[in-house]
C-alpha cells in the first residue's frame, strides 16, 4: 500500500483514477463470432463450446433434469445448507420492503392516474462457474426475480468437466424455485439468452457478473434489444477510517476486496497518519495467511492510503470517487452517512464488514462499479419490475384537462393531438357518450 | 391503413415488426467527429456549430442570461401560460406520489439495513428546438428532476437564428426553476454535457429526445460513463377498439400518433370488422384537415388495422408488440388493463385520448419505444434518483449473521471475507469493542 499525505485537490484526480478498462478488440471480435454462431446453429453451437471451453460432453442434454436438481442437497454439508437458508431469508426480508404500492392519484377532478409494477416477463441470470461457484450471486439475483414474479427465469451457468452443475448452485436454485437451468457459460450463454435456442428461452433482460467475454457479450446483447443489469467493472472498496477504527479490522476489509481479483480497487482514507501506518502493517501481516495472497498482493500494488484533514474532506473525496462499497469506520458513522451522495452500498461502524453485505445481511451485492455509482443504483426488486402508467378520464375530467391539452398541442404545432380532445369535447357538449 | 383479417399466429411476427432502425454509419462517424471536436475545443466548437447548424451568432455568450430568462413570460399569451401552469401542477402531483419512503429493515436482531434515495447529482436535459419547441418534454423532465432534488440541472436547447431561445422554453424553464440554460443543440450539445466545457457543466445522466444525431450522440455518451434515460426509437401507438368505440375518436388518436413523424408506428386491433372499416374511413376524412397531413399520411402507409377474434387475443398481440402507448377503447377497459404486461403507458376508455398523457394529465410522456416496454419503464422520479443501501450491525447482529457469512465465504473460497468477520467475532469474544 502506498501512503499519500495531504495531497492537494489538483492531485486528487490522479488518486481517484481507476485502471483503464481496455476492452481488447480481439475479445469483442471473438464475442461477435460466438454470437453469430449461436444465433445460426443454436444448441449445436452450445454443445461445441461446452466441449471446447468447459471440456464437457453435454450430448445427453443442455438442461439440468429434475433428478439432478433434486439430488444436489444431499451433497451439501448441513452447515452450508443452513447458512444459505438464513441468507435467503434475510435477503428476502430486505427486498420485500421494496414492494411498491399502487397508488391512484386524481391530479384534477375526474383525471385519475396510477402506476403499476409489472415484472419483466423473461429474465436470464448468468452465474459464473469455476472453482468457486458464486451461489451468493444466485441468491442476490434469484430472490428479487422470484419476488417480482417474473414468469420466466432462466439460469445459465457453465458445466463442470463431468457435465454436471456444481451442487451448491443447484441447491440454491432449488431453494429459490428456479427450475430452468442451462449448462452454458461465457459469451455463448449470453448469446443464447439474447436470441433463444431450442434449449434456451430468449429473455428480455440479462443479469449477472462474468469475465471480460461475458461482459462484452452483455454489451453486445443490448444491440439486440435486450436490457442488462448495469455496466460492469472490477470490484472496489473505499474505507474512511478515523482514529477510533481498529487497524486489524480495516486491513481485513481491504484484503477481502483485494482477494476478488488482481484488478480490484482498494482505497483507504484517514485523518490519522498513525491509522494509515498501522493498517498498512496489518495488511502486510494478514496477507501472508491468505490462500489467495498472490491475487490480493497484486491488487494492493495499485491501492492507495491517503491522509486527509477532516471528515468532510474524506467524504468529498469519496463522493467524487463514487465507490461501489463504502465503509465508514468512524466514531459517528450515521452522521457521515448523511452526506453520502455517490456510492453503491455503505457499511457503518466498526462491526459492519463489507463481507456481511456480500453474503447475508439482506442488501444486494450486485452494485455499480467503475464510478457508475454516480448514475446507477445496485440491483434491487426494481431491477426486475417495469412501472407502467395508466390513466382514465371521466367526462368531468375531460372537461377539466381538455382545454389545457388543446392549448398546449396547438402551441407545439400538433393539430391532431388537439383534435383528439376537441372531437370528444364536442361529443360531450352534444350529449353523446 | 391496411386491414388484415384474422391473421394466423405465425403471421403475427411480420405484423408486429417495426421498421428497422438503420443507424447510418455516416451519422455515427459524424457524431464521433463532433464529440472529439467539442472535447478538444470546448466552447469554441459550440460557437462554430451554432453558426453552422443553427445559423446563430452566439459570440455574446452560450448561456441564457437572467434578463433574457425574465423577459420570456411577457411574450406568451396568458392562455398558454395558464395551460402550462396547470400541466405543471398535474405532473408535479403525479410524480410526488412516487417519492420513496426510507424504511429500516431489521433482517436479523441487530442487523439493520435500509435504502436511501439520493438524487443523481448532475443531470442534463436536452430539448430540441425548431419550429415546434417541445416545452411539454421540458415539463416532463424538469418536474421530476427538481422534485428529486438534483443539485445541478443543465438545460441544452438549440438557439433560434437570432441567437435567442424560444420564449415558451424559457417560460417553462423559469416556472421549473431551471437557470442553467445553454444555447446548444444536436450532437454537440450532448458532447458538451458528457465532457463539460467552460460554459457547459459535465453531467452524470442525459435525458431527452432528438433526431438521429442526438440519438447517436447519447449512445456515444454512454461510452464516457454517462447514463442516458433510455434507448430511443420512433413514437408508436396501439389501439384496441371493440364495437363500443367511436370510430371518429379512434381515428383522431391514430392520427395524433401519425403526425409525430413519417416513421411513427400505428396499429389498430379490433374484434369488429365494421369498426376497422369505419375507423379507416374516418382517418382518411380527418387526415385532410391536418396541417401535418403529409407527415401523417406517410406514417399511415405502414400502419396496420388487424381483425382478431377476442379481447384476450388482442391483449396477447399487444403484449408481444409492447407498445409505447396503448389505448383501450373498449367497453370494460379496467378489466383488460389488468392483463397488460408490456406497455409504456395505458389509456383507458373512450374519453382518455393519448394526447392528455402527452401534455397535462400528470403521467410522464417520456416512454420506452421500439419494443423496449418489455424491459424498460418510462421516465419517472426514479430516473433522477439512485437508491443507495446502508447497513449497520450491533454486536448482537454480528453474532447472529457472522457465522453465516463465514460459512458462505469459505464455500466460495474467499478466506479474507471470512476473516473480516472472524477477527471481529474474536474481538467481541475477548471483550473488546
Amino acid at each position: 500500500m502506498n501512503i499519500f499525505q495531504y495531497p492537494s485537490q489538483p492531485e486528487w484526480a490522479a488518486l481517484q483514477q481507476r485502471a483503464a478498462q481496455q476492452q481488447a478488440q480481439d475479445v469483442e471480435q471473438r464475442v461477435q463470432q460466438i454470437f453469430e454462431d449461436v444465433r445460426q446453429r443454436g444448441d449445436a453451437a452450445l454443445l461445441d463450446y461446452a466441449r471446447q471451453f468447459d471440456g464437457a460432453d453435454l450430448s445427453s442434454g443442455l438442461r439440468v433434469g429434475p433428478e439432478e436438481l433434486a439430488a444436489a442437497a444431499a451433497e451439501l454439508p448441513a452447515e452450508l445448507q443452513t447458512a444459505i437458508r438464513q441468507a435467503h431469508a434475510n435477503i428476502l426480508r430486505f427486498h420485500k420492503a421494496q414492494i411498491p404500492q399502487e397508488e391512484r392519484v386524481e391530479t384534477m377532478p375526474g383525471v385519475t392516474c396510477w402506476r403499476r409494477a409489472v415484472p419483466v416477463q423473461r429474465v436470464g441470470l448468468y452465474i459464473p462457474g469455476g472453482s468457486a461457484p458464486l451461489f451468493s450471486t444466485l441468491l442476490m439475483l434469484g430472490v428479487p426475480a422470484k419476488l417480482a414474479g417474473c414468469p420466466e427465469i432462466v439460469l445459465c451457468t457453465p458445466p463442470q468437466k463431468d457435465g454436471s452443475v456444481n451442487p451448491i448452485i443447484l441447491f440454491t436454485a432449488q431453494l429459490l424455485g428456479i427450475t430452468t437451468i442451462v449448462k452454458a457459460g461465457g459469451a455463448q450463454a449470453v448469446a443464447a439468452l439474447s436470441g433463444g435456442t431450442d434449449s434456451v428461452p430468449a429473455v428480455d433482460k440479462i443479469f449477472g457478473p462474468g469475465n471480460r467475454y461475458v461482459t462484452a457479450a452483455k454489451q453486445l446483447a443490448t444491440r439486440y434489444g435486450v436490457a442488462i443489469d448495469m455496466p460492469a467493472g472490477p470490484s472496489e472498496v473505499l474505507v474512511i477510517a478515523d482514529e477510533s477504527a481498529t487497524p486489524a479490522f480495516v486491513a481485513a476489509d481491504l484484503l477481502s476486496q483485494a482477494e476478488h481479483g488482481p484488478d480490484s480497487q482498494v482505497i483507504l482514507l484517514s485523518d490519522s497518519l498513525y491509522m494509515l501506518e498501522q493498517t498498512k502493517a496489518e495488511v502486510e501481516r494478514q496477507l501472508r495467511e491468505l490462500p489467495r495472497a498472490e491475487v490480493a498482493a497484486q491488487a494492493l500494488t495499485e491501492s492507495r492510503a491517503i491522509l486527509l484533514r477532516t471528515p468532510e474532506e474524506m467524504l468529498y473525496f469519496s463522493n467524487q470517487y463514487a465507490p461501489e462499497h463504502l465503509i465508514l469506520a468512524v466514531r459517528n458513522p450515521e452522521q457521515l452517512a448523511e452526506g453520502v451522495t455517490n456510492a453503491g452500498s455503505v457499511f457503518l461502524g466498526h462491526l459492519t464488514p463489507e463481507a456481511v453485505g456480500d453474503y447475508a445481511s439482506g442488501t444486494n451485492h450486485t452494485l455499480p462499479t467503475n464510478g457508475y455509482a454516480r448514475n446507477y443504483s445496485g440491483v434491487s426488486l426494481d431491477s426486475f419490475l417495469k412501472k407502467i402508467t395508466f390513466q382514465r378520464l371521466t367526462p368531468e375530467g375531460l372537461l377539466n384537462v381538455g382545454p389545457v391539452v388543446e392549448t398546449m398541442a396547438e402551441a407545439e404545432g400538433l393539430r391532431a393531438h388537439a383534435r383528439a380532445v376537441t372531437l370528444r369535447l364536442e361529443a360531450l357538449a352534444g350529449g353523446e357518450e
